[in-house]
């Protein structure tokens, strides 16, 4: 693909909806749409508790606020009805993803570092306003 | 499972991104993340013009307006943005999904009547409100 250090992103990791009720949330994915659904974990350190539903080639993860300034907690203010909150792809090399995404001028959120994310693996997020209104997080996994 | 009939959703078929600018997203994820991009494709019958991003696992569909009553023309007035518009599960059975949704009162937009979707698929779409927010396409895939 050329001498650009293109990022080639492989699957997509998960799907995160943002809901208000996640008890609720979580019974129409298993009792109206019949899906695999996880018992609900806390993740205090990403100020969110989270169900995993399980699809057949992919993740949806529903997100509700847990603790003060959950990173979720303002985008339910802005929509009460909650709803995709963002996008996660996997990348094999996030460094040079990192380095990509600054060079071409995509706004990587925070202080431009990767942060471990939510299933313990390094992560950035891309803002929203640099792809067409959808938070991206890139997610490193091995061998992928 | 029980005797409830459960609609059991397999893959996630696609997540569709309404965008504003249908040539800058498409270059966006060829150029910036690597991935797969087809040639704009026109739909006339749905009101869209699309660009399917393929992934390892599932699609992202890039979805621009095209003439007039176009489904996604409202969606990015109220976001200008751009944003994602909906996510599509692949069900086996759609007559039998349908009649669930309607007895456990998950509201099927339209006359709740299958339609042909843009894969030349039967397809019906759940309402946001039901769903945390998230429209909801359920697509009837052979064999899944």
């Amino acid at each position: 693909m050329g001498g650009e250090g293109v990022v080639v992103i492989g699957k997509l990791n998960h799907v995160a909806i943002a809901v208000p009720d996640l008890e609720a949330a979580t019974a129409r994915y298993r009792d109206l749409l019949g899906a695999d659904v996880s018992a609900p974990q806390d993740l205090p350190e990403h100020g969110v508790s989270v169900v995993f539903v399980t699809l057949d080639n992919t993740k949806i993860e529903l997100l509700h606020p847990l603790g003060r300034n959950s990173p979720v907690a303002g985008f339910l203010v802005r929509n009460p009805d909650g709803g995709v909150h963002h996008l996660c792809f996997e990348v094999s090399d996030l460094k040079e993803a990192t380095e990509k995404m600054i060079r071409t001028g995509a706004r990587v959120l925070g202080d431009g570092s990767a942060k471990t994310g939510a299933h313990g693996l390094p992560v950035i997020f891309l803002h929203p306003k640099d792809f067409d209104g959808t938070l991206i997080e890139l997610e490193e996994v091995a061998g992928d």
